[in-house]
Parts: structure tokens; sequence; C-alpha cells
């Protein structure tokens, strides 16, 4: 693998909850893709507390090693523990001035915000002062309009800061303005350009990507060109390149291997989620769920995407035997003779929820999540599912599924979600199985 | 605020995969834990890849910042990427040496793993030669013993430093080893004693949370003996407090006084979550949900837990009118005359699930996630919400929620447990709302 001279750049994380581990860092991971996406090296990221000694140490320790650009998160609110701000401005030798026309906007944003939030009684004008420290901005700082209350800002210098809020739901929709600015553009004039394609997979064990990859490095030229990383993630295999442009026959020729060798478990080679897939595949459909172990997951993830309303009717959640007869007309002495967690039993869930919902797709699960419940026979994470169309076609399966509870549950939805696919994507008259 | 003399650490956590964002991080949060629990500051944590000159420069960061214990994550194995032990000694002064002892140690784990691994033939003198390595420790270091094949070392001086294997599963039980070598005790030997306390809120903005505190400063005496954190979640917010033992009543004094203030908003003192509370409180009850905009958020929240099937009947997400009608008796007039997102059609949604699954207890949520959907009377935010027991207790509420869709279904699925504990935890007879 080779490193390119490149700009390079530092991340600084700071918050006391996320140094103390009660709240897990989401910004580093997000930023870092980011940064690789840019052609930006990252060198290091640093989590601190809310102490404005420790942010300013960890600033010039990265100004130090040299990095083109900082990215901070975290320390914008209202509160008196968040500092960043000031202490950027204050690293940076800048004056914080308050910014009239941000003290405006937040001004704006927290009157539309209380009024509708009929959470309590405050007083507006405490809440006006507390949020005016959030419009004082470093002098001569670009100002990235907020998506909470808390504008990010890009100090531009040596190296060039951008400071952005903690959340991420909030920071996230801010990095694209923020490599927009000046600053950022001068900081990362230096980067090297990278294409990134991302294959996914799902059903092969890691040790089988490996040996590919292994083959790969012997039968494809040039293969050193290719900066590959897997990952394996509740069953999906995800594969992601990076490349200088002029590799690109490289790629091609990694993607042609591991269609050979694999092409069954290849689901997609654009980026494409399988939650995208089975969006599409369901449009002009009526989807409804049957669910036991996964109680709600597989319906809260099909209604994660704006407009899934076209499509998805509802479900039951049928945790108990009696919910399963009562309100999806599961015959009780199947539930008998074969127990709950049986695929005769998921048939029955999947075709109760088609009739119940009027639905032409319905999907059922019903399994041992754990940690009790299992039998030699049947032990933890043994999960059935079935898939039944209005056309007759049909897909029952039965998988003992690893990890605990949480891992079972998500990985038994993962699981749904790729049989639904599989079946919508056969052609009529092929798909029982 | 006030920072006690203590022993201060710092954490240096390496690997590309780490930095890159392929692997979450598990030993920064686990090693900060430990710390704390010891009365130990930690005051930065570094996260870098495997290149030796920017672990180098983190152990010189972290020196100069006056730490009196760094902790080492990753960089043990036998592979050539490997180099943490190597730069840790250059960095302490100190002469790598074969330990012969260590090297027998190492031989026999190998010898043990590869003959019953079955992973094929390979050369054991090869095998051995490349964890010769591992058996290389800086001179005067203490040994930790190996738990898969990678020993830690302490390396005594100022600061003391720990290196410790990157798997958390074998990083964990080197851990009680390490604190209990010279090295480490020598550096932790000006350790304070702290408690930690969690106060937890639900409905109160961040910024009365804040006007609070700043009054608080004014009016309690010692107040900046305590070291306050607060973190805004979901709606909910955490304020955690540590303070030095003798510092209590500074601490009990800032406990009446939000309890003063904000009483009906504190949920919790003693760090249980809402969770906790209502699976405490349905304990010996039977709960059915009827969802519409969660879609199985609140069933899979309320199923989260192992023992859950004892409480949880189950569920029916209605995310079509039909399916209101259909599958909880809910009267299309209702539809028709209020729309499906009002206050009466909440009603008729959480008494038909108390009714369909012979419940005791349900909760509904019928409301408007957006994008898409929203009008100027009910815009994209409004969820209704209706608790009913099969008492006749019942409380039905309609909030306007901030933020994207996603934020909307999560932030629904908290006011759901929260307006489940309320109502639960109100005496019988007086929680008609």
């Amino acid at each position: 693998m080779s490193y390119p001279v490149s700009a390079r750049a530092g991340i600084v994380v700071t918050g006391t909850e996320v140094l103390t581990g009660r709240v897990q860092d989401r910004n580093g991971p997000w930023l870092a893709d980011r940064l690789l996406e840019l052609g930006v090296e990252l060198a290091h990221i640093t989590i601190c507390g809310d102490r404005p000694s420790d942010i300013e140490a960890q600033l010039r320790f990265l100004a130090g090693e040299g990095v083109d650009l900082i990215v901070t998160s975290g320390g914008l609110g209202p509160t008196a523990d968040d500092v960043t701000v000031a202490t950027v401005a204050e690293f940076s030798g800048r004056e914080l001035i308050l910014d009239d026309a941000l003290e405006a906007t937040i001004a704006d944003i927290l009157r539309r915000l209380m009024g509708r939030s009929g959470v309590g009684e405050v007083d507006f004008d405490a809440v006006l002062a507390a949020n005016r420290k959030q419009a004082m901005v470093p002098q001569g700082a670009e100002i990235l309009s907020p998506v909470g209350t808390a504008p990010g800002v890009v100090v531009p210098g040596t190296p060039t800061i951008v400071v952005l809020p903690g959340p991420p739901r909030e920071l996230q929709p801010m990095w694209d303005k923020a490599i927009r600015t000046d600053g950022v553009q001068q900081a990362i004039a230096g980067r090297t350009e990278y294409r990134q394609a991302t294959i996914r997979m799902f059903g092969l064990p890691e040790s089988g990507l490996a040996e590919t990859l292994r083959d790969g490095e012997q039968s494809i030229a040039d293969f050193d060109r290719l900066e590959i990383t897997t990952c394996l993630r509740r069953g999906e295999l995800e594969i992601v390149t990076r490349y200088e442009p002029d590799a690109a026959p490289v790629y091609d020729a990694l993607l042609a291997l591991l269609q050979t060798r694999h092409g069954r478990e290849i689901f997609s080679t654009d980026g494409a989620l399988v939650d995208d897939q089975v969006a599409e595949l369901l449009a002009g459909r009526t989807i409804a769920t049957a669910e036991s172990c996964t109680a709600g997951l597989v319906a809260a993830r099909l209604t994660d995407r704006p407009g899934s309303s076209a499509y998805v009717a509802g479900g039951v959640v049928s945790y108990s035997n009696e919910a399963k007869s009562a309100l999806l007309g599961v015959d009780p002495r199947l539930i008998a003779e074969h127990g709950a967690v049986s695929e005769p039993v998921a048939e029955a869930m999947a075709m109760g929820a088609l009739r119940r919902f009027e639905a032409d797709t319905a999907i059922s699960t019903t399994g041992i999540a754990g940690p009790g419940g299992g039998s030699a026979e049947k032990p933890v994470g043994t999960v059935c599912f079935s898939v039944q169309l209005a056309d007759g076609r049909s897909t029952t399966t039965t998988l003992v599924l690893p990890g605990n509870r949480s891992d079972v549950r998500e990985r038994s939805t993962t699981v749904a979600m790729h049989l639904l696919r599989r079946l919508l994507s056969t052609p009529a008259g092929v798909g029982h199985a």
C-alpha cells in the first residue's frame, strides 16, 4: 500500500461524557471517513473533556505535528461547560466578537422551538441571554449556520480549524458547507484525489473473502495500488476500495474476480444498501409484518425512510402465543405441536399478516433472542423466517444467529431484509422454496 | 470549577482500523471507566495508526502534559505493523532485550493453539521466529503474562507506561495485574477518591438547567468543588457530578436546589434509566402497543431487555388507516372527522390494543414523522400519545417534536416511555388527565 504525499488532518473530540465513555463518539469515525473520501490523510484523533487547558493542549499538539486541518466536535452549547469556540479563538490569537446577524438567527430558531415545544414555562429573555454566547465568534472566522441552535465556525490559518457541534445530526449537515469554505479549501489544497467504491455481500464468511483477496494479490497486476478495507457488520460484508483514478483497471479486475467467485453473495456494487433495494422492490406493493423475536424492529426498519407509507400497511408484534392466535389467526394446535419457534408457525404468521392487512407481501420472524429460552434442539439464536406473497411465491428458513440478545434481534432484522430482497427480485413462478 | 490535585492519566489507542473508524474502539471507554473507579483523572485519549512516529508523538504529548500514567492498547502482534513495544522502549530510552522465560511461555501457548487449530500446515519454527518479537521487552520492564499470545509490559518511570494488547478480551483480564505492579502503584499514589452521582430529567430545556446552575454558583457555598457535566439526549438531560467525599454536603445542596426548581422533571437520582423504571412498574402487568409513526420502535424498546416477555403481550403497527380500523377497531368516522393524527384516534388506538391483547396497559402513538405530510395546523413533528389502563386511568397528550424523521421517531419513543412511567407511578384515582 502506498502513502502518497497529501494534506494531513487531526480531529479533536471534546466532551467529558465522551472522554469518560458515557456517550460513544460517533463523530470521530464519521469525520475520518469524510477526510478519507477527500483524500486528506488523518493522523490523529484526540479526545478530551470540557476543560479549556486540555482542549488547548490538543490543538497545540496537532499544530506542532504539522497538520493542515483540525476538525473539532462538541462544546458549542449554551452552558458554561461548553468552551470550544472561546478556546479556539484564544489559540488562534483572535478576539471573540458578537455577531449581530447570527444572534438574530439563533433568537428566531429558539422562538420557533419554544413556541411549539409546550414543555414548560421558561423566561424567554433568560434563554436568549444563555444563547447569546453561541453568537460569539472568533474575529475573521467563517460562520456555518446552525442546524440545531449552535453555529459552527471555520477559523482560517495554519492549521485551519473547523469547529463543529457535537450532536451528529447537527455536525453532519454542516460538513459540506465547511469544506466549501476558503479556509478549508486552502488547507486541503495538497490532497490527492481518490476514487472510492463499495461492494456489499451477504452470506459470505470473512475468511472466504480473505482467501479471494490473497489470490487477487497473486493474479492481478498492480494489486497494491488498491487500498482495500473490509468490514463485517450484522452478517453483511462491506468492501471499500480506494484508488487513484488511473488505477481504475486494477479495480475492475478485482470486481470481476469477486463476481466470478462470489456472484451469489454480492448484492450491491454501487453503494446501495439493502434498504434502498427493498424500498424499490416494494414500489406498487403493500407489505405487512408479523414479528415475534424482532418485536417491531422489522416494521421500524421498513418505515425508516420517507414515503414508506405508500407500501407499508402495518404489522403485528405477536410476543405472546395468545397474540399469535388472536391477531394473526395462527392455529393454537400448530403452536402446541411444533412450538412457537418453528417454520410452520412462521408460515402461519406471515399468511395471517397477508390476510389481516389485505397485503400482497408479508414477512414473519419468530425466534429465541435469549439469554433464556434456549434448548439443545433450539439453542438461543434460533430464528425462523417466512416471506409470503399473494401470488403464491414464498420462502421459509431457519437460521442460528450468533451473539447476545441485541445482536440476534438486529441480525434477524437484516436477514429479513435480505429474504425480502431475494424473493421479490426472483421472477414469478420460480420462487417457491 | 476546581480541579483537585490528583493522579492524571492518558490513553493511547493504536491501530489504523480504529483510526479510520472501520473498527469501533472499545478499549478507550473501558479503560476510562477503570481509571475513574481508581480515582485517577483521565485527561486525554489519543488515537493513531500503526506508524511509529505518530505513536511516539502521542507519548511525547502526554508526557509533556505531565500525566503520571500512560496506558496504550494495540500493536502487540507478531506482524511488522505491530510496533508499540519497540516505540515505547525507544521513547523511554530503554533497550529491547529478549526475555528467555517469556519466549518459552509464548512457544508453549503457540504449540497448544496450533495443536488444536487445524487451520492448515504451517512451519512451526517460522511461527516461533515471527513470535520471538513478542518476547522482546524494554529493559527493566515488568511483564504481564499473555492472555492470548501477546504479553503486556509496564515500563516504570515518569510517566509510567502500561502497554496492553488491542483485543478487549486480552486487555481486560490484564488490567488487574497491571495496576498491582510497583510501576503503576507509584504512578497513581497521588490519586483522589471521588464520588459520582447522576441525576436524570425529562422535559426541561438545557438552557433552563443552565440558569439554575448559574444560580447555584451564587447561592451554594463551595459550589466549585463539584465537577458537573450535562448531556442532552432525545429530550432527556443527564447531569453527572463528581466530587471528593468531604464535598458531599455541597452535592446535597445542589440536589435540593434542582428538586425545588425542577422536581417535576427529575425522574432519577440514582442512575436508573427510564427503561429500568418502566420495567419495574410493569411487573405483574400486561402491556400492548398501538403504533403509527413509531412503527414498532416502542414495542422493540419495551422488549429490549431479557424477561420482558413476562409483561409484553404484543402490539400493532397500524400504519394505514385501514389497519387502524381492522386491527384495533378504530371507528373510521373518528379518523374522517379528526384525522389519523388526533387525540381521539390515539385514545381509540390504545383502547383497541387493551381489548385486542386482553392487556391492562396500552400505549399508542400517531404522528407526522416527516419530511412530508405536515400542514399549518399539524406541522411535521406533531405526535399524539395515549396511555390507557384497564382500571380507567389514562393520559392523552400532543407534542410537536423537533428534528428530522429519525429524530421524531426516536424522541416519540422516549416520550412514550416517560408517559408510561408517569401514569403507572400515579396512585389510582388520580391519573385521569
